[in-house]
C-alpha cells in the first residue's frame, strides 16, 4: 500500500518523548528523572470526586452536554480574573479574548498553525520546551535561538542586532514569533524578568505587531514560596505598544494533569478569531465536563489549597535531588542552580561529556537505572551537547535519592581522575 | 496591527455553527431544531457520577496522571474487542490499530492533516456532514460529491466513471480519501448497505491503496430497534483488498457529549503512526481521567444500559417530531423518510423553495420562532437548495411538538394556495 502522504504528514516522524517512553516500557526497572510529569501520590482523587459528587448535587446535567467551541464561560471568567489579579492588573481583562484548550499544548500548536507556513521562523530561547521544538518541525518551521547573556537571560542586545540582520537579509519576512517561558521554565527551571521581557516586548514593537509573543506560563503558579516577580507580557503592553500576545498556561499540570485543560489568553482579535475557528475543526470545544469540574475546584478553593500542597511538594523534591546530587556531582565538576519553581533542574556537565541519546553518558545512566532528557534536545541547534534535564516530578523522595544515586554513579565514570 | 497569517489562518472564516450559535444567543426565544446535541434529560450525571466515586474507591490516583498518547490501552482493548463483536468478525482486531481522540472529530481532522494538502480532493456523499466540510474548507481541500442514485445510495458505477476521469485528467493524483458516514448518517438519517460499502471499496482497491476510506460511523451505536446490518469497512477489506481505512466513531455522543472522547481504527500502520505524532504535537493525549470513567462506564455496563435508554428516547422523539410534521407538511408537497436511527430528519421542501440562511424561508422560520440547519450546507457543491436539516437531539417531545407546529406555520407561507 502506497499512501501519498500530505507535506505535513511526510514531516512526521517518531518523536523523542515517544522514544523515552519505548525506553520506559522496556525497562520498568529504570527511574525516571525524565518524564515531565507530576506524582501520583499528590494527585488530588478523593478531592475531584468530590467536585463530581457537588456537581452532581447541584443537578445541572448541561456538564455533560456539548460546550461552547472557546470554552465554559464560567471558567473563562474565572481564569481571567485570576490571570489579572497574578498581573495585578488595573485594568479588567476581557472574557471574550481567554479561551479553553486542551491543554496548553494546543493553545501552542493553534497559535502556530495560524501564523506560520513552512519554511518560516519561531525565535526560542536556549534552552526551550523540546515538545515546542517538536512541533515546530512538525509543522516545518524553522526554530532558531535567540542569543543568551552568560548569566542566561535573553540577550536583547544580541536580539536586537539579530532583528537587524533579518531586517537587511529580508528573512524577517519569515519571522512570525517569539516564543517565551516566563516563569520557571521547562527545562531551565529559569524565569523572566520583567526588564527583559519589557526589553523584548520594546523590540518587536518596532515591527508593527507582524511578529507575535507566545508567553508559554505553564509552571507560573508552581513557585515553592513567593510568585516570580513580574506581570505578564499582556499587563506590559500598556508601555509596550502594540504587539500580539498569546498568553497560554495550563490549569491541570498545577492539579490533576490527567483532566488536560488549558488556558489561553489573546490581545489580538483577529488572530484569536483564527485559532478558534482552527479549534472549531479539530474538536469543536475541549470536554465540558472538565472545565466545570475545573470552575467548581477554583470556585470552592480546592484547586488553591491542593497548589499549596503542590508547592511544598515539589519544593521538598526539588531539595532532596539537589542535595544528593550536590554530594558527588559538584566536585566531579557538574553545576546548576537551585530553582524558585517548576519541576526540573538543569545541570551543565564538564566540557567533552556529551549527554546525548547515543552517547556513551546515556548508555551510562540506562545501565545505572535512571533515565533523563538529553540537554541538546532542548536547543534549536542541537547544542550545546553537555546538558541534561532532571525533573523531579514523577519519583517520591527516596526514589529521588536513588534516583541521583545512580546519575552520581554513571557521572563518576566520566570525571577524569584527579591526582591531588 | 498587522500580524501576516499563513495560509491555513488566512482560510479561517467564522464557521456555519458558529453563526447559528449568534442566532440561539441573541434569541433565547427560539426553539432550536438545528443543534446535533443530545438531550439534557437523558445526560446520564447521577450514573457518571457514581463511575467517578467507584474510581476513588479503586484509589488507582493515575487516572488523574498523564496518559499515553495513543489512549488507555483498557479503553483501546474494550473498543477493539466491542467493534470486533459489532463487525462479527472472526479476526482479531489489533488494539495497537486503535487510538483515542478529541471526539471523532480529532480522527476526521488528524486523517485529513495527514493525507492532504492544500488543492487536494476527498470525494464526500451528497449530502455529507456540513462540519466536515468546514474542516476541509478550513484545510484548503476540495470536497467533490460522489454521484448518488435517486434512491440515495451512492451511485457506483457513476462513481466509476468519476475516478475514471480523474484518472484520465490526472487529477487522481489529487484525491486523497472517501468520506463516507455510514450509520444513520448526520445528516440525511441513511444508512450505506453492505454492498455499496464493498463496491466502493472495490473501486478503490484499483489505485493500489493510493486513495483512502475514512469511515466515520459516529451514529452506528444510536440504531432505534436493530443494528444496520452491515460490518464496517475493516471487516470488508478481507474481500475487497488494500484499502487504507480509518474507521472512527465517539464514545460519548451515544452517552454524555460533555466527556468529549472518540475512538479510531486505522488498518495502515504507517498512516496510524503519522497521525499519532501530530497529535502528540496537538496535545499529547486525549483527558486520561475521561477515558478511565469510559472504560469503568463500558466494564460495568452502563454504556450499554444507557444506550438502550438513548435509543428508545431518541425513536419516541423521532416520532413525535415526524408524526406532527406529517400532519401538515405531506400535504404542502414536503417529503422525507423516517430514519432507522440517529438523530436527524432530512426534509426536501418543494421545488422553488429556498431554504439557505439568507432565504425568505429561513427568515420566516425564525419569525415563527424555530431553527433548523439549511440543507444546502450539507452539500459540498451548496445545492440543492431545498433541503433541511432537523435534529430531534436536543428538545424534549412537547417542546419538539411545539417546533414542529412552528415548522409548519413558517413552511405554509410558501405553500402556493390549491383551488379545490
Amino acid at each position: 500500500m502506497s499512501l501519498n502522504f500530505s507535506k505535513l504528514g511526510l514531516r512526521q516522524k517518531e518523536s523523542d518523548i515517544a522514544r523515552l517512553m519505548t525506553v520506559a516500557l522496556q525497562r520498568p526497572d529504570l527511574l525516571s528523572l525524565a518524564a515531565g510529569f507530576t506524582d501520583n501520590q499528590t494527585l488530588p482523587l478523593a478531592e475531584l470526586t468530590a467536585m463530581a459528587v457537588e456537581l452532581e448535587k447541584e443537578g445541572d446535567r448541561s456538564v455533560l452536554q456539548y460546550g461552547a467551541n472557546q470554552g465554559n464561560p464560567r471558567l473563562r471568567q474565572l481564569m481571567s480574573e485570576r490571570l489579572q489579579r497574578q498581573d495585578s492588573a488595573m485594568e479588567t481583562y476581557t472574557v471574550d479574548r481567554s479561551f479553553v484548550t486542551n491543554g496548553s499544548q494546543q493553545a501552542l500548536y493553534l497559535a502556530v498553525q495560524s501564523l506560520c507556513d513552512a519554511g518560516d521562523i519561531v525565535l526560542v530561547e536556549q534552552p526551550t520546551y523540546f515538545v515546542f521544538l517538536e512541533m515546530l518541525r512538525g509543522l516545518g518551521v524553522e526554530a532558531i535561538s535567540m542569543p543568551t547573556t552568560s548569566s542566561g537571560e535573553i540577550d536583547t542586545d544580541g536580539l536586537e542586532r539579530l532583528l537587524d540582520e533579518f531586517s537587511s537579509s529580508g528573512d524577517i519576512d519569515r519571522l512570525k514569533a517569539v516564543y517565551m517561558i516566563s516563569y520557571y521554565a521547562n527545562p531551565s527551571g529559569r524565569s523572566v524578568s520583567r526588564a527583559s521581557k519589557s526589553a523584548v516586548l520594546g523590540l518587536l514593537q518596532r515591527y508593527d505587531g507582524r511578529i507575535a509573543l507566545l508567553e508559554d506560563a505553564a509552571y507560573r503558579e508552581l513557585y515553592y514560596s513567593e510568585p516570580h516577580d513580574s506581570e505578564s507580557a499582556i499587563a506590559l503592553l500598556d508601555e509596550c505598544g502594540a504587539v500580539p500576545v498569546l498568553y497560554s498556561t495550563t490549569l491541570t499540570k498545577p492539579f490533576a494533569t490527567g483532566l488536560k485543560v488549558g488556558f489561553g489568553y489573546c490581545t489580538h482579535d483577529d488572530w484569536l478569531a483564527r485559532m478558534m475557528a482552527i479549534k472549531g475543526q479539530q474538536d469543536f470545544g475541549t470536554a465540558n465536563y472538565n472545565q466545570a469540574l475545573l470552575a467548581k475546584s477554583l470556585e470552592t478553593g480546592l484547586f488553591d489549597r491542593h497548589l499549596a500542597v503542590l508547592r511544598s511538594s515539589y519544593q521538598g523534591k526539588m531539595q532532596a535531588l539537589s542535595s544528593r546530587l550536590e554530594t558527588s556531582l559538584v566536585d566531579m565538576g557538574w553545576s546548576w542552580s537551585r530553582p524558585d519553581g517548576g519541576l526540573y533542574l538543569w545541570l551543565t556537565a564538564p566540557e567533552g561529556v556529551q549527554t546525548g541519546f547515543d552517547s556513551a553518558f546515556h548508555e551510562s545512566a540506562i545501565e545505572a537505572g535512571v533515565m533523563y532528557v538529553p540537554g541538546e534536545l532542548c536547543h534549536a541547534e542541537g547544542k550545546p551537547r553537555n546538558r541534561v534535564r532532571l525533573s523531579f516530578g514523577v519519583l517520591g523522595t527516596s526514589e529521588l535519592r536513588e534516583a541521583a544515586c545512580r546519575f552520581c554513579a554513571a557521572a563518576q565514570r566520566f570525571t577524569p581522575t584527579r591526582i591531588s
